[in-house]
């Protein structure tokens, strides 16, 4: 399908379900599509960091493409991480994305290579030329360790290099100053502003942004979906009352015990023990060296579904 | 072949000759292993940050492991960096790199993902059981954002998951603490610890390293071979006047203008312009989106060689 | 005067005007309180980051208590920053304070010292202990290189160490856990949010933040006040546009040339010069080593402020 | 006393002892210093990090200053550090230290401000302007957060501005071209450069470096002195031996619990444990927010120093 000239509304980044010997669990993923389809999602951003992209060999990940873009059969746009140190490789990813058919590619500066604003601005620009098709810029500070400032961001967005952005740097007032340099300078059209901080999204809607790409989706996708609608027709503090229940929720990420795994282990773990115990993915297996969840603190991410009425 | 227990000597991390339209140029490729062999290095390590690996896609890795290990045929062990986000991509290029018959692979800590202390440890583990041949750490906390500490490489070395660390961290002391640590444990043989930090190997080896893997060796191996022949003769002056000799020749990689590019373009960009002004690689190209030197940069490259006498 | 039990509304980080040999401008100084009264500010905080503190010399620090407390004489309350790397440093700061009269001091975690949170934790209490006056907590990471976490804020107002917080750390997710949490709790009352976020503060204020502290309020205190009034009266959409002006007017920061000084030379030198332009303070002198705008410089914050209907 | 063209040898940073109430133990810090002078120590500094100089008011700092210049009396060169966070407030203790009679001062980049490379600059040559007495760069990127560049401290030492430089940063092959550029350039003489990385001296005075800093040197000068002292009659291999039992000797900073502390309340209380355990200071009281070791550590403190043959 093609893509809509403005991308709204809640697209998750699709958790990847894995079999115990860390094969795609691609019966599971199909059942999480479906769940996020269910719940009224307006698009799927498979392959980000929520999907465990950096984790992920080559061939899983085109198992992820194929399955999902065969699953989904033009019903909605699925955009398509190609997350990788540097252009070449990155590239690399794009001409699988593409051959399987997703509808928009999402990229961010490289990595691990220590680059130069000039380096990312050539990176960006040829990653595009070689895409044919629309291009999010992915803001992941936390991962790739340099900030995409908004003039860069606009810049593109004025010379057709992106057709997008997805925000996840926490960064509001940076946000907030692509939006405004959007709206205030004349030269940019058709330009989607996503933001993946799931705790401020009706801030981010307020403030102009276009959608959504909340990890947690995955776990209750009605919930950002119920929030998209409130503050699309204007009920904003029904919004922020639902903004306020799904942070609650968020708090399963913390789950894991700190002395026995990082941040991204216990949240990515919390997330996928709650699809598992809402009977949506196979088991909760993350990929390697992903330090599991124990017993006890899966018992956890079931308190927190069942004060959030989703068990 | 197989690697002898302590692996010693120069250990150049080798430059990837790249064709004006960025495939790899296999052609000077093999005059380059050629050069380093002919300069009296005891090994080659290719795949490494200074081959551009980053930017390379699997493809041009392959080719460049095939070409190495064929033109080298056993005369000389080569370890090949399997340089990737996480676990499983690792164990991949572990793969590629085993089927090309590489002698060692060279692993850093996952990188992109936020990465707890157990996880690392986890990580190599996995990696070591699954390549079945010696494994090298890579300490490299500038583009992997992650330090590994003396006590893990320590017990790394005492359980035989590393045969060896190549430290790229510049923490002389952190290095130290490895080396005296290794030698005061009663459980640790056979543990080869290669310095990667350029400038200061004649320390490296007074404090008890066993090789270096200098990135300017590729431009000057000559030179790194005679300062560690003079280190083990014990005529540790002239291992100091060479040091400083070659220090100052390692001025060259500042001669890329910094409002135009960075320290990566312009360091890789001076090894790749002196290779190409020595007659050893057909052109200096580098992997996008790294910025090319220009005619007045690489002037500066060729007065640095005349001044070492190496043109 | 005593704190009221929240703090609400514009409490400016007061600018600290200086004569041309940089002693405190006191003329000046009341000039601009009395330009930030008129405006109808419900609170100022001097010596902050905005008041220059960490280049204001414990002398130059008392003469701004006393100038400013002076001249308030109860009118409305004054914090004061007692900004010092640890916690017998602070506490010397929190008696001078004191006894000059301020109303609530405000207090960051060390800093240059490496710190532990147990430590972090010990020197609130020490110092909230010695000051026998609301104590606010200031969080600026990007200055002091630690952030305070939710849990720990509330903790301290739980456990009546802190009476309020103000949060300079741009991370709007961590600010609304903390106001999450402080509604969510059972065991904190009359603890006062206040975000030193300039471009989010509809955000902030939506979110259930209590007041704003915004180093632009200097310039365009009414325009700050208006924001807040139409939030507080539930003009939502009248806030954002208010907001919105002050985010356009904030470019005016950005007039200093990056290759000749810093961003913080640039946005305080941007402030002084307007309130100079402005008529409010005598010369735009900051304390050295800043580097001060030049004429060009100078005339784009002019129109800056042409263009905000300021001047 | 005026200061030799050339410091070197070893100049301990001073350790600041504390009664229980957190003054200044001024017949400690007397017996300290006779300490470090019967270890054969070449200078005194004072008032540096291991000194706890963030951690002193100024009262007690000044303290400090009266009570070891007093007491040196001109025995050997005296420097104290000028620790805050820009240039008035340095310039404030710089008088006073001036005032007390000391042979230098030691000043760090400013802190906490951000601050671009041009305010470095004019920071250090106003800093100097106002001194009027030898000024040494301190290098301390863990806790001022910029690194000073090798060219920069070049051109202050020809500038005249520096008189040497404290090199503290870790940085091996940073400190070498300091070391070569000092020697290559034409224009500078009478620059000292220290090494404060107390784990590689025989490699910095091997490099060329004049004098160490250590703070493992007040547990034990003789054995800094020794070390020197071999470099210095060209017995590098009893220098490394000596640099060797130190480094094991320097492992009793790691008795601290990590979960109870940071890494600065070990190292210093484990430095004040072992001078109290020596009968040097009469308590191994540490300033707030530090955390004290417990019994159990302070034991392992005792076992590295009866292992050291220092009890």
């Amino acid at each position: 399908m093609t893509l809509p000239a403005r991308l709204t509304g809640v697209i998750p980044p699709v958790c990847t379900p894995l079999t115990p010997d860390h094969e795609v669990d691609t019966a599971s993923l199909v059942r999480l599509v479906d769940h996020l389809i269910d719940g009224g999602v307006s698009g799927l951003f498979v392959l980000g960091s929520t999907s465990e992209v950096a984790y992920l060999p080559d061939g899983h990940r085109k198992v992820v493409l194929d399955t999902v873009v065969g699953h989904v059969a033009g019903r909605l746009p699925v955009l398509a991480g190609v997350i990788d140190t540097a252009t070449l490789r990155v590239i690399d990813h794009v001409r699988t994305a593409v051959a399987a058919g997703v509808d928009g590619i999402v990229v961010t500066a490289p990595f691990y290579t220590r680059t130069h604003p000039a380096e990312i601005d050539k990176h960006f620009r040829l990653v595009a030329a070689a895409a044919g098709l629309p291009v999010f810029a992915y803001d992941l500070p936390v991962s790739v360790h340099s900030k995409l400032g908004a003039d860069l961001v606009l810049q593109f967005a004025a010379d057709g290099v992106l057709a997008g952005l997805k925000d996840s740097s926490g960064d509001e007032a940076g946000l907030r100053n692509v939006i405004l340099g959007a709206r205030d300078r004349g030269d940019i059209t058709n330009f989607s502003i996503l933001t993946g901080s799931e705790l401020t999204v009706d801030n981010a809607l307020r403030m102009g942004a276009d959608g959504v790409v909340p990890g947690l989706g995955n776990v209750d996708p009605h919930g950002y979906v119920n929030l998209v609608n409130h503050a699309t027709t204007g009920n904003w503090d029904d919004a922020r009352t639902e903004q306020e229940r799904l942070i609650r929720l968020f708090d399963l990420i913390r789950v894991g015990d700190p002395t026995r795994m990082g941040v991204s282990s216990s949240a990515l773990g919390a997330f996928k023990a709650a699809l598992h115990l809402r009977g949506i993915i196979e088991t909760a297996t993350m990929a390697p060296p992903q330090i599991p969840l124990n017993p006890d603190e899966i018992a956890q991410v079931e308190k927190h579904l069942v004060t959030a009425n989703l068990l």
